[in-house]
This record gives structure tokens, sequence and C-alpha cells, in this order.
């Protein structure tokens, strides 16, 4: 008996981590997800996460795909993964020094495995399902409790020569910034990202708030409106910048701040029409949440040696 | 008797076009050169620029390849051409409202033609031929009387959903610009181009000055080495978040400002290394003044439906 080929895509987050398992077309079979509990504290709490996901994608895997044989796998993380370590990761102790893509294979001996950072794989499933099909070139952006953009071009997303373009997060914010390393200065997502919302407005606020409590209080609150407004203000810059450099046909927001879009977007589609000589579409992401898994799952199959059309996952 | 191919380059510019007749692969048979003469007064200007242009054509094509079929056309151009108009050509005046593609067609009819922004020609040139061949991604940087950049991904140059993509002339300089129509405020290239130089220089150092004067004069006075430091600062302030978003693993940089490129490259490169992720290379064009006319060569050899490799100009 020939058993039906499967694939697991991962998603490794600094608050979440995501498991689903898929069949060669996309559709989903099952999911689960783990806590991350990145502790500030310690570093073991890196191997220990990895440890538990690959516990957890084994028993779904046995749950919901019992008669199938696993063909690929697809791994998306936080920072850029190799197969002995993950660059820029710093929000996760202990991450940036696990051998990666080493524990993922070792764990599924003998399936390919493919690794791409998060935003790159929601990228691609943008890409190949969503929002970004058709788009050349195109642009998604991520908000989360990061600030990450990938770039698609030509069919494909670009990695980039060191597999980090898009990593707009480290950008300078002024001219004030030239010359001054990255952990002198402050980068841009450590005043445009969720965490950077939560912080300041907990700060400014008075009491502890998400991201997302910020935008609902900006509804009323003037002091929260400040901030929300800085907050889009200074998106914006760097997105039309990114924009008049790219000459994307489409921007597409994912990431949990998007629950607050009626509240993001009146700004960016203003300030790119002022700033963008052909101003492009812009639109929420098909999977705002859980594109990166999506993508991970789009990796695991195209690893299985699936070449993905546009027609999957309809 | 079967004649051998030839093709034809030109590339149009604010201040000279310039004219050269080719082999397939890419060898200059002659070349030759005439002034813009664009003028601020009458939009007249464009269309004898045109015609002067086609008329030193056809006599360089009969002086150095009277023998040769022409096999293909490449133009290239400031500003965005199409058949009908070129877009973002403000400082030409009367050139926008040419019918661009259109006049050379009709000028060598039954004779294939491809058009391209200078910028990305150039950037076609020396991916091909010169300083980003195997760059992917790779970045090409214009400093001339305008700025502009190329981005390189995949072994092509991208173009945009408008053809108007590494027009980061247009790019905001702050958030106090964002919400500001582009004909409102100071945009990059008003402050980072030679024409911007020379614009200022001559008003700061109270004499007439050109761009490479104020370089020159920067050796030993420090009202001038203010100038070029701010310009270098701003210039690195933007090329750093674009080499950010996009991971190139070298920067090449052609035009005129070149000529100063020993008191530009040093801070390039130190804000590079203080602010990207992975920083790249960085480094002089392989044609730092003609690549946009090289470029416009490979896009004739192209349109004659000759599949450049890497190989040709050596």
């Amino acid at each position: 008996m020939v058993s039906t080929p499967a694939v697991l895509g991962l998603d490794f987050g600094g608050t979440k981590i995501a498991v689903a398992v898929g069949d060669l077309s996309g559709r989903r079979l099952g999911a689960t997800t783990l806590e991350s509990r990145a502790s500030a504290s310690t570093n073991a709490g890196a191997a220990e996460a990895m440890t538990r996901c690959l516990t957890a994608a084994r028993e779904l895997l046995a749950e919901v795909a019992p008669d199938h044989e696993l063909a690929g796998v697809g791994a998306a993380t936080l920072g850029i993964p190799y197969d002995d370590r993950v660059e820029l990761a710093p929000t996760f102790p202990g991450w940036g020094e696990l051998p990666f893509g080493r524990l993922i294979r070792e764990a599924f001996p003998d399936v390919p495995v493919r690794l791409a950072t998060d935003v790159k794989a929601a990228a691609e499933a943008e890409l190949r399902w969503g929002a970004l099909t058709g788009c050349d070139p195109g642009l998604y952006v991520n908000l989360g409790t990061g600030l990450a953009v990938a770039i698609v071009a030509g069919g494909t997303v670009i990695t980039g020569a060191h597999g980090a373009s898009g990593e707009i997060g480290y950008n300078l914010r002024s001219t004030a910034d030239v010359y001054v390393d990255a952990d002198r200065r402050t980068i841009l997502e450590h005043v445009v990202s969720g965490q950077a919302l939560e912080t300041t407005g907990t700060a400014r606020l008075g009491r502890p708030v998400t991201a997302a409590d910020v935008f609902t209080t900006a509804r009323t609150d003037p002091a929260a409106a400040v901030l929300t407004d800085e907050f889009v203000r200074e998106l914006a810059a760097h997105l039309a910048n990114l924009a008049i450099a790219v000459d994307p046909s489409r921007i597409v927001v994912g990431g949990g701040l998007v629950r607050s879009w009626d509240q993001l977007e009146p700004g960016l589609r203003r300030a790119l029409d002022a700033a963008v000589p052909f101003p492009p579409e812009l639109s929420v992401a098909r999977f705002p949440t859980d594109a990166p898994l999506i993508g991970a799952l789009a990796l695991g199959i195209e690893a299985a040696g699936v070449d993905l059309g546009a027609e999957a996952f309809a």
C-alpha cells in the first residue's frame, strides 16, 4: 500500500509556536499552538521550546495523518535561520545559538526540510495563495511584536544575499543615526512595532496596556491618539520610501496589529498617495495572523518537490 | 550577401545625449555625443534634441557600420519612457510630452526597439558586463545630476509595477514630510544630487561652482567640507535603509560624482558598516560615466533577439 504524503509546517515566534499538518495541495489536516515561554533570564527556554514543538509535531502527525508519509517540512522562525544558528533573533534568549535546521532535520531523518524567516514565509503564503498573487513587485509588511517586510519580485520572495532582506526594523530613523552602531541607536523597531507600542503605551498611559489596548484607547483618549498618530506617521515614512524604491503594485499588511486596520489604513493610504509617484494599492493580508504558518506549509510542500502553482489553497 | 547585424544605443540625459553603434557581442563600433540643450524657457528643445539625436544616429550608422543591417535599438532616458510620453522627467522641459518610443520606432521602421530609464539601463550594463555580475541582490546607485538607484535581483533589473522602481530622489527626508505632496516638500534629490550640490555650493560659497568644485574645495575649505559631509551623511542614511531592506551583496556607484569617490567612499562605507546587519560590498561601477549608454546597447542587443550572457563585453 502506498501511503498518502503529508507535510509539516512549523512557525516559531517569540510568543507562540504554531504547528500544522497539511496535504500536498496546502489543505490543512490539523494544527496546534504552544506557548514559546521565552525567558529573559535564561537561554534554556529556547532548546526546551524546540523540544516541545517537535514532540507536538509528532503527536499531531500521529493524530491527524496516521497513514500518511511525511514528505516535507517547512520551518519559519523569527530571525534568519541556518542549520547551526539563528541570526537577528535577540528577543528570544538562547534562540540565536540553537542549531535550528539541524535539530529539525534530526527529528525527521530523510525528510527534506526548508527554512525561512517568518515574514518571508508569510510573504510566500500571500504570494502563492493570498493578497500578493500576481503582484510584481509587491510588498508584504508584518506589523506584529516586531517589524519587518518582504519584497516580492519576479514571482518569488527576495531572500537577500544573507537571508536578511526586509529587516527594516533596523532602519535608521534620521540622519543623526548615521555612523552609529545599531546597538547604540534607537532602531525603527524600538519605536514602530507591537512591542514598542506596548512599552510606550504602558509608560505614557500610566497602566499596563497591550498594543491593541493603545489603539482601542486612542478612539476616545487624545493622549493615546497621539501615540498611535506618531506610530502611523513614522511607519508611513518608511513604507513610503520603500514603496518609492520598489514601485510595488500592492502593499499587503499582516501581523497582529492589523486588528486595528481601520486606524492604520487611512494614514498609510494618505502618506502613500502624497509621497509615491505611482501609489500602490494597500490592503490587509489574506492570512493576517497565520501567514507564516501557511507559508511554512508551502515551504514543506516545495521541500517535498512539488511545484506550487497559484491554484492550490483554493 | 548577408549583411552583418549592428545595434544602436541611445542615452538621453538632461545635459548630453550619447549615441553608440555596436555589434551583437556588445563591442562598440563607434560613438558620438551631442548637447541636450534643454531650455527652461521653452518646450521646443525636447523635440529638437530628439531630431538631432536621430540624425546623428543615422550618420554614425552610415559612418561606422555602412554594410551592417540595424538589428535592434536600445534607448535609455531620464524619466520613465513610454511610447507616447516620458514620466518623471521635470528637469528637461518638454521631454515629458514627447512621444518618445514612437519617434524612435518611426525613425527605424521594422527594427525592434527597447526603452528603459537611464539608471536601469546602467544597472543592466553593470549586471551583464560590470561590477554587479553575479550579485543577487545588488544595488546600483546613480550619483549624477539627479539621484536614483536600481535594484537587481534574480539576474534581472527590477522594473517596478510602473517602471518607476529606484526613484529614491523622491524620498521623504523626515517624518515631517509624511502626508505632504512631493511638489510641496523638499524631496531627497533636491538635497542629494549633483544639481543640488551645485546650487547649494554656489549659494554658500559665494561663487559659481559645480558639484565637482565643491568636492575639490572641500579638501582645504571647512565651509565646503561641511557641505560634502552633510551630502554624504544624508545619502548614507537612505542607502543604509535601502541596503537593510534589500540585503544586497554589493552596492555599485556610478554617475559623474564618482570622480570624487575618495571623498564619498569612507563615509558611505562607515555608515553601511554601522547600520546594516550584513554590510554589503561597496565599489565604483565598472562603467561609472557611460553605463546608461552601454546598457542601451545591451537593450538593443536584447531587442535584436540575442540572449545576452555574461561573457560578452570581455
